[in-house]
Protein backbone atom coordinates (compact mmCIF):
# COMPACT_ATOMS: atom_id res chain seq x y z
CA UNK A 1 0.00 0.00 0.00
CA UNK A 2 1.54 3.43 -1.35
CA UNK A 3 0.37 6.82 -0.04
CA UNK A 4 0.35 9.26 -2.72
CA UNK A 5 1.83 7.35 -5.49
CA UNK A 6 3.36 9.28 -8.63
CA UNK A 7 0.37 7.77 -10.68
CA UNK A 8 -3.23 6.90 -9.33
CA UNK A 9 -5.23 4.65 -11.71
CA UNK A 10 -8.96 4.07 -11.22
CA UNK A 11 -10.34 1.60 -13.33
CA UNK A 12 -14.74 1.85 -13.40
CA UNK A 13 -16.39 -1.41 -11.18
CA UNK A 14 -20.16 0.29 -12.25
CA UNK A 15 -20.79 0.88 -7.92
CA UNK A 16 -23.49 3.11 -7.52
CA UNK A 17 -23.36 4.78 -4.24
CA UNK A 18 -25.43 2.57 -2.62
CA UNK A 19 -22.83 -0.66 -3.39
CA UNK A 20 -25.03 -1.78 -6.37
CA UNK A 21 -23.47 -2.65 -9.39
CA UNK A 22 -25.59 -1.18 -12.02
CA UNK A 23 -23.28 0.34 -14.24
CA UNK A 24 -21.64 -1.58 -17.41
CA UNK A 25 -17.99 -1.26 -17.52
CA UNK A 26 -17.48 -4.16 -15.13
CA UNK A 27 -19.65 -5.94 -17.23
CA UNK A 28 -17.49 -5.24 -20.03
CA UNK A 29 -14.16 -6.56 -17.80
CA UNK A 30 -13.44 -4.20 -15.03
CA UNK A 31 -12.05 -7.20 -13.24
CA UNK A 32 -9.66 -8.51 -15.83
CA UNK A 33 -8.35 -4.76 -16.91
CA UNK A 34 -7.33 -4.39 -12.95
CA UNK A 35 -5.69 -7.64 -13.21
CA UNK A 36 -3.67 -6.60 -15.89
CA UNK A 37 -2.39 -3.66 -14.36
CA UNK A 38 -1.04 -5.43 -11.39
CA UNK A 39 0.11 -8.18 -13.72
CA UNK A 40 2.12 -5.44 -16.08
CA UNK A 41 3.36 -3.45 -12.86
CA UNK A 42 4.88 -6.47 -11.02
CA UNK A 43 6.46 -7.46 -14.28
CA UNK A 44 7.69 -3.80 -14.51
CA UNK A 45 8.91 -3.53 -10.99
CA UNK A 46 7.34 -0.47 -11.18
CA UNK A 47 4.69 -1.34 -7.56
CA UNK A 48 6.17 1.50 -6.30
CA UNK A 49 5.08 4.14 -8.19
CA UNK A 50 1.39 3.29 -9.14
CA UNK A 51 -1.50 2.72 -7.62
CA UNK A 52 -4.77 1.17 -8.95
CA UNK A 53 -8.30 1.80 -7.36
CA UNK A 54 -11.76 0.91 -8.50
CA UNK A 55 -14.26 3.50 -8.91
CA UNK A 56 -18.15 4.20 -8.64
CA UNK A 57 -20.04 4.53 -12.18
CA UNK A 58 -19.25 7.78 -14.21
CA UNK A 59 -22.61 7.62 -16.04
CA UNK A 60 -20.66 7.49 -19.26
CA UNK A 61 -21.09 3.62 -19.58
CA UNK A 62 -21.84 4.25 -23.50
CA UNK A 63 -17.87 4.92 -23.05
CA UNK A 64 -17.00 2.06 -20.76
CA UNK A 65 -15.17 0.52 -19.69
CA UNK A 66 -13.53 4.02 -18.37
CA UNK A 67 -9.81 4.18 -17.10
CA UNK A 68 -8.70 7.43 -15.13
CA UNK A 69 -4.83 8.49 -14.45
CA UNK A 70 -3.98 11.16 -12.08
CA UNK A 71 -2.17 13.76 -11.43
CA UNK A 72 -2.46 14.19 -14.95
CA UNK A 73 -6.18 13.12 -15.55
CA UNK A 74 -6.72 11.68 -18.22
CA UNK A 75 -9.63 9.57 -19.18
CA UNK A 76 -9.44 6.76 -21.17
CA UNK A 77 -12.26 4.46 -22.94
CA UNK A 78 -13.71 1.48 -24.10
CA UNK A 79 -10.40 0.36 -21.99
CA UNK A 80 -10.08 -3.87 -22.95
CA UNK A 81 -7.56 -5.87 -21.12
CA UNK A 82 -5.42 -6.01 -24.08
CA UNK A 83 -4.96 -2.24 -24.17
CA UNK A 84 -3.41 -2.73 -20.30
CA UNK A 85 0.31 -3.33 -21.98
CA UNK A 86 0.22 -0.47 -23.77
CA UNK A 87 -1.27 2.07 -21.35
CA UNK A 88 1.82 0.90 -18.58
CA UNK A 89 4.16 1.02 -21.39
CA UNK A 90 3.42 4.53 -23.06
CA UNK A 91 1.65 6.40 -20.72
CA UNK A 92 3.12 5.19 -17.41
CA UNK A 93 6.81 4.57 -18.60
CA UNK A 94 6.75 7.23 -21.41
CA UNK A 95 4.57 9.80 -20.24
CA UNK A 96 2.84 9.57 -23.68
CA UNK A 97 -0.81 9.33 -23.74
CA UNK A 98 -2.27 6.83 -26.15
CA UNK A 99 -4.19 9.16 -28.20
CA UNK A 100 -6.76 6.42 -29.40
CA UNK A 101 -7.95 5.81 -26.34
CA UNK A 102 -8.67 9.16 -25.00
CA UNK A 103 -12.84 10.29 -24.24
CA UNK B 1 -21.84 15.61 -16.35
CA UNK B 2 -18.62 17.20 -16.43
CA UNK B 3 -15.52 15.68 -18.04
CA UNK B 4 -12.36 16.22 -16.71
CA UNK B 5 -13.50 18.41 -14.27
CA UNK B 6 -11.00 20.83 -12.39
CA UNK B 7 -11.78 19.27 -9.45
CA UNK B 8 -12.21 15.39 -9.09
CA UNK B 9 -13.12 14.24 -5.74
CA UNK B 10 -12.91 10.37 -4.42
CA UNK B 11 -15.03 9.31 -1.63
CA UNK B 12 -14.30 5.84 -0.29
CA UNK B 13 -17.20 3.62 -0.59
CA UNK B 14 -15.74 0.60 0.76
CA UNK B 15 -15.90 -1.68 -2.43
CA UNK B 16 -13.73 -4.39 -3.11
CA UNK B 17 -13.18 -5.69 -6.78
CA UNK B 18 -15.96 -7.86 -6.53
CA UNK B 19 -18.44 -5.36 -5.56
CA UNK B 20 -19.34 -6.59 -1.94
CA UNK B 21 -18.70 -3.76 0.46
CA UNK B 22 -16.62 -5.58 3.17
CA UNK B 23 -14.53 -2.08 4.85
CA UNK B 24 -15.01 0.31 7.19
CA UNK B 25 -16.25 4.00 5.37
CA UNK B 26 -19.07 2.84 3.98
CA UNK B 27 -20.20 2.28 7.62
CA UNK B 28 -18.52 5.76 8.85
CA UNK B 29 -20.47 7.91 6.64
CA UNK B 30 -19.54 7.95 2.67
CA UNK B 31 -23.27 8.48 1.98
CA UNK B 32 -23.46 11.38 3.97
CA UNK B 33 -20.40 12.85 3.09
CA UNK B 34 -21.15 12.71 -0.68
CA UNK B 35 -24.72 14.19 -0.10
CA UNK B 36 -22.81 16.79 2.00
CA UNK B 37 -20.22 17.70 -1.06
CA UNK B 38 -23.44 17.75 -3.35
CA UNK B 39 -24.92 20.38 -1.39
CA UNK B 40 -21.98 22.28 -1.24
CA UNK B 41 -21.41 22.36 -4.54
CA UNK B 42 -24.79 23.23 -5.19
CA UNK B 43 -24.84 26.24 -2.52
CA UNK B 44 -21.98 27.82 -3.59
CA UNK B 45 -22.48 26.80 -7.35
CA UNK B 46 -19.30 25.57 -8.58
CA UNK B 47 -20.78 22.24 -9.64
CA UNK B 48 -19.16 23.08 -13.32
CA UNK B 49 -15.61 23.12 -11.47
CA UNK B 50 -16.50 19.51 -9.29
CA UNK B 51 -16.70 15.96 -9.59
CA UNK B 52 -17.57 13.43 -7.03
CA UNK B 53 -17.08 9.91 -7.29
CA UNK B 54 -16.78 6.69 -5.05
CA UNK B 55 -13.86 4.47 -5.01
CA UNK B 56 -12.75 1.25 -3.74
CA UNK B 57 -11.50 0.54 -0.67
CA UNK B 58 -8.26 1.43 -0.31
CA UNK B 59 -6.91 -0.79 2.91
CA UNK B 60 -6.30 1.95 5.16
CA UNK B 61 -9.89 1.19 7.16
CA UNK B 62 -8.27 2.94 10.05
CA UNK B 63 -7.63 6.10 8.31
CA UNK B 64 -11.50 6.30 6.45
CA UNK B 65 -13.47 7.84 6.07
CA UNK B 66 -10.85 8.63 3.28
CA UNK B 67 -11.36 11.57 0.54
CA UNK B 68 -8.94 12.09 -1.90
CA UNK B 69 -9.19 15.08 -4.12
CA UNK B 70 -7.12 15.06 -7.43
CA UNK B 71 -5.26 16.76 -9.38
CA UNK B 72 -3.09 17.95 -6.26
CA UNK B 73 -3.42 14.27 -4.89
CA UNK B 74 -4.21 15.64 -1.19
CA UNK B 75 -5.71 12.57 1.16
CA UNK B 76 -7.83 13.40 4.01
CA UNK B 77 -8.44 11.28 6.70
CA UNK B 78 -11.22 10.40 9.13
CA UNK B 79 -13.73 12.84 7.43
CA UNK B 80 -17.08 13.75 8.67
CA UNK B 81 -19.42 15.42 7.02
CA UNK B 82 -19.26 17.97 9.21
CA UNK B 83 -15.99 18.54 7.70
CA UNK B 84 -17.14 19.04 3.90
CA UNK B 85 -18.31 22.45 4.38
CA UNK B 86 -14.52 23.47 5.76
CA UNK B 87 -12.78 21.44 2.79
CA UNK B 88 -14.79 22.62 0.09
CA UNK B 89 -14.40 26.23 1.30
CA UNK B 90 -10.45 26.18 2.42
CA UNK B 91 -9.17 23.40 -0.11
CA UNK B 92 -11.42 23.83 -3.73
CA UNK B 93 -12.27 27.81 -3.54
CA UNK B 94 -9.08 29.02 -1.52
CA UNK B 95 -6.40 26.28 -2.63
CA UNK B 96 -6.19 25.76 1.36
CA UNK B 97 -4.95 22.60 2.11
CA UNK B 98 -6.89 21.26 5.49
CA UNK B 99 -4.02 20.56 7.60
CA UNK B 100 -5.88 18.76 10.60
CA UNK B 101 -7.38 16.18 8.20
CA UNK B 102 -4.02 15.27 6.00
CA UNK B 103 -3.22 11.64 6.58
Amino acid sequence: MILKPKFHIFVCASSRLTGEQKGMCMTKGTVRIVNEFISEFQEREIEDDVMITTMGCLGICGKGPVVIIYPEGIWYGKVTPDDVEEIVESHIEKGKVVERLLI
